[in-house]
């Protein structure tokens, strides 16, 4: 057993839920600050785009011992439902049998987390705002405004899950030496709604992540259980198709009658919360050291946030808990050792998912046009059906399976590289799916073993 | 003429000063805040490097009427004087004849610049610390704590030019969509000094930049007016041979003593200096937009810091000011198109000099040893030397020209895929110097024009 530590953990968002009743059943006295009010008593946002809970994030909370609890909030998913305009709809398997991801709404997943926390003896303190931290003495600072009066607290360790906008990663910033970026990218999403049949069942397949892909633009479509679906539209900030250019309620409905004709008149109340819910913004932060010394270290957005294109933010996040809670038990009351080896190894991995999230960004904004990248994608995906143990859909090994994130971006790399030489051969256009070219392919995945 | 206006520059540096001059010659009213003491009234700080001016730096002070008067502060260095283990001292002549870098300590040249902007009617505010700034109304507020009472001043433009932390980036910095990166390297440097003589003449060649190579650390020294040389030790903060493992002044004084013997002596008070003078990070920062609206725009270091490997950091800070006169003159009161075509610009060029300066630090401190990388080096040289109208070597694309730096950086991209190719020539290492290779290189410069 660990020596009982007095932890604070800023933001109770689902990472910081999570770590504060880890450390709780691990025998900590723990303290969840947040500056906005309980979840679990004010209305969702209406910014949120579905979680998707694939293999890392069930593995975490199997770990802490909830997946089961969880379990019962989510809907299984095992294939994309493809709505491209003038074709009918097709469907996609994520997987091999059996294999899914799940799509679970935030607030209901968040709204459970705290309440199993706050069962297991976490202290949660809402709308108490932290402005400082003393890092050396691990001291947190409250109030309600920064230049107000403020209360002090002495902690023994203190964790920043408080998200993309961390405060107390903000502090680690002033340190020299400290790598900070932050890259927004130009397009927005806005969420909608697709609410239940009259019956309570869903009006669309709910056992499908729903895609209408439109070049530039697209929306996305993933069921609750309420029998619902929430949507999310993904579009440039500015220029000829945008948020910007849609300004008016005529123009969302010449928008939607254009471009979704056949969802168009599901949406509920779509001009309304077209132009009601934000727009939000997407982000790719890094940054290092994630840790001070044997007192301060950050979990989750705070550390790694990255843009949503292979649903694996939330996944990341509770991977660090997973990782996390393997150097505790290695390295016992060694804090500092700890935070050493958690955020050395857990830096390169998501670096490598931030990468691989944003070039799915740039494939899925620019590439879906080009005919070399789709002859290619038709090429990998006939190798991944007819040699699945040879050729790894990249999308299954960063989602159903927990090897590191790094592992999956050089074994992207590697085959991207075979898949240039292959795209030189001779009229590759014309004879994509023959012999000779599957042949080669192996020949040089043999080659680069 | 311009209309006149009330404006704020933040930070009473080279830049700020410069702009403040520059502003004021305009017929507008200029207060500049400093949250330091005046540099006029205080002994230099100990952890500055020596400025080198060259072309960009000298057009910004010409335009604003102040060149002659700097010239007096300076000295022209036309050549490195290279201090090589072993090796006799020899030297590299910077470029053509009458072409030269210009040393000036950066105290001196501050001093000098806050004097000339007080006498032509500039405001300074020195110890009064901004610690918030409202964009849209171009207010700033200003007090002894960022806790305590803050002063509220109304301005017309605010100005932010106080340096790689600068406050009103970091203000900047919080809105949605604002791109920004600091990436610190991990090598270090440290101020030390030789005196001069006694008859006030220099110790060392006082036309020549002082270069001790040593692979992964090296030491600089230039001249200053009054006999003394500025020495600047770069090394990595940690490692074998480090700013950490050098410890003792017994340690010191045997490094010095093996890898610096020829100068050792001359260094004043050397073990005393090693370990009084700080240890400085260097950092590369990025980020984007500059400006807001009408109100707002950062200059120099704030918008832009990069590594000193190319000398290019003053240089580039004045060179903002050079544009924003020349949009200034094109536009004269429409400040939002100023502020948006200076920004725009700039961006792309500050960008280029970043990329150009950093890998400048990974040439020095990771290739000097690689026989592939010298080679490429020989070949290069007796090209400039032989074809100087053909083969522009990059120093004195970037120093002795003010044609912008992105094309600079897209010269030496074009060079370094020709120097790819011949280094692949067979058996280059022998004939590196032959005819064939000479014709080969015009070759691909004529293809690629």
């Amino acid at each position: 057993m660990q020596k009982q530590k007095s932890i604070a953990v800023v933001g109770s968002g689902l990472v910081g839920s999570l770590l504060a009743l880890y450390l709780k059943k691990l025998g900590h006295e723990v303290t969840v600050f947040d500056r906005r009010p309980d979840v679990r008593k004010v209305e969702f946002s209406g910014r949120s785009i579905n979680l998707a809970m694939s293999n890392r994030g069930w593995k975490a909370l199997e770990t802490v011992g909830i997946e089961t609890e969880i379990r019962k909030l989510a809907l299984p998913l095992d294939k994309r439902a493809m709505h491209v305009n003038n074709k009918p709809l097709y469907f996609q398997k994520y997987g091999k049998e059996g294999e899914a991801i799940f799509s679970i709404s935030r607030g209901v997943l968040n709204r459970k987390m705290i309440d199993l926390a706050e069962a297991a003896g976490v202290k949660f303190q809402f709308e108490e705002k932290v402005w400082d931290i003393d890092m050396p003495n691990a001291k947190l600072y409250t109030g309600e405004t920064e230049k107000g009066e403020w209360e002090e607290y002495d902690f023994d360790l203190i964790f920043g899950a408080d998200g993309a906008f961390s405060r107390i990663r903000h502090k680690m910033q002033r340190q020299s030496r400290f790598d900070y970026s932050q890259h927004f990218i130009d397009v927005g999403y806005k969420e909608l709604r697709i609410p239940a049949n009259k019956d309570g069942s869903h009006k669309l397949d709910n056992a499908s992540f729903h895609i209408w892909p439109r070049g530039k633009f697209m929306l996305i479509a993933m069921p609750n259980q309420d029998g619902s679906f929430t949507c999310t539209l993904f579009m440039p900030f500015e220029g000829e198709i945008s948020f910007e250019s849609i300004s008016t309620e005529e123009k969302a409905d010449d928008f939607f009658e254009r471009y979704f004709p056949d969802i168009k008149d599901e949406i509920s109340n779509l001009k309304g919360d077209f132009f009601r819910n934000p727009t939000s913004a997407m982000v790719t932060i890094k940054c290092f050291p994630w840790t001070f010394g044997d007192k301060v270290a950050l979990v989750g957005d705070s550390a790694h946030a990255i843009v949503p294109f292979y649903g694996q933010g939330m996944n990341a996040g509770f991977e660090d808990i997973s990782i996390l809670f393997e150097k505790i038990h290695k390295h016992n009351d060694n804090w500092k050792l700890i935070f050493e080896e958690y955020q050395n190894e857990r830096k390169l991995n998501t670096d490598a998912i931030a990468e691989l999230s944003y070039r799915n960004f740039i494939e899925m904004s620019s590439k879906t046009a080009d005919p070399d990248f789709l002859l290619r994608k038709k090429i990998e995906n006939r190798m991944g059906e007819k040699h699945p143990e040879s050729w790894i859909p990249m999308y299954s090994r960063v989602t159903f399976s927990d090897k590191p994130y790094s592992e999956a971006l050089a074994l992207g790399e590697r085959q991207r590289k075979i898949m240039d030489e292959v795209m030189e051969m001779d009229n590759i256009g014309n004879r994509w799916n023959n012999q000779e070219v599957e042949d080669r392919i192996l020949e040089l995945l043999a080659k680069t073993k």
